[in-house]
């Protein structure tokens, strides 16, 4: 018999401690999955359990309700975000390459499931203290965004433009890639996010206006 | 006593007509607002009856069943959302400004009912056959305002770019209008289409870029 047969079956305290984490990050990605693939309302717990090789009560160990593992999972996507949006306007360089790399990890997360959910989930498939919550943190996204083009303007890296208007169509442009990303589909994550940003770089871009004609 | 009151308490003919038309349309307006205040789930038919001073069974005369009046909601405002594309198609005038007309009548169908209905209705919510109905025409929305971009590169009228991307990126800022307009707050709809058009029109101006420092 070789040595590796004498390992114990038994988790040691640091691997214990290791699952422990792990396992409620687990629920929510099973569970984010099912709700993206099909819905909410249409997805049950026992599914979400099954994913996990487990049974519904297990679940409750983490989470009271099918509701809260929702808020979960589209809080987790908007703090993906809000990291995203932070960093980008704590980072150094020009206002504009911030923003670039701020649109770059916007676009992925779209890509990513999180991210999906928050996009896929409806007011209404959410309590009112759970609206008012993600409300702040749009927000709060928001602010970050319109924070950096309203530095760009300044530092001269953006051009002057409508500071509400221009985060709202940059957020817009970048939110809806989670309605018609296929993950199926020929177009890696990578090349999506390059190309959206390529193209969103233009409304930010100083130039000059060429005339008609010239 | 007047003549006035020698006017005959039924309806003419011509009245009759015209109102067998405006029921059935009626109905859809009252059934989109209730969908759009809460969600198509929350939704009875009950309460779209109660709005239009009628019972339930009244609206059957018009329609078969909820999932059907949801799919006449959005049937109308991706109708709305082709005619607008097709219209700005055949317009005369650079492919730019036929764009510009694109994106201010699309914006504004996003501040309204039935834009509002398409942008909020998830694909759960429907039927496989209406789902691949509704694709088909979100399908046809795209390819029309891809032709425009593309005209306008070979006209010059319009900067060359990714154009499946760009078409992406304005139909998702101009869908994302639908989720964040609120016809409470104090921006017109004609002023946000103008706002957002201006933003957009970025996306398609050809332009010389200023280099960095000069």
């Amino acid at each position: 018999m070789g040595r590796a047969s004498l390992r114990s079956p038994w988790p040691t305290p640091a691997a214990r401690a290791r699952d422990r984490e792990a396992k409620p990050i687990a629920v929510l990605y099973a569970a984010v999955q099912l709700f993206n693939e099909r819905s909410f309302s249409t997805t049950s717990l026992d599914e979400v359990a099954a994913r996990l090789n487990v049974t519904k009560p297990i679940l409750y160990r983490y989470f009271t309700s099918k509701d809260q593992i929702l808020f979960e999972c589209v809080r987790l996507g908007l703090e993906q975000l809000l990291e995203a949006a932070s960093t980008a306007a704590d980072a150094p360089g020009s206002a504009f390459d911030r923003m670039g790399a701020l649109m770059r990890r916007y676009a992925l997360i779209m890509t990513q499931d999180f991210g999906i959910c928050v996009i896929r989930t409806g007011d209404h498939e959410l309590s009112t203290a759970s609206r008012r919550q993600f409300r702040a943190l749009k927000r709060k996204i928001d602010m970050v965004i319109r924070g950096i083009i309203a530095e760009g303007i300044v530092d001269g890296s953006i051009a002057r433009c409508d500071v509400r208007m221009t985060a709202f169509a940059i957020a817009g442009a970048l939110n809806w890639v989670a309605r018609w990303y296929d993950s199926k589909g020929p177009q890696q994550p990578d090349d999506l996010a390059d190309a959206m940003v390529a193209v969103l770089a233009r409304l930010i871009t100083p130039t000059v206006r060429l005339l008609p004609g010239a």
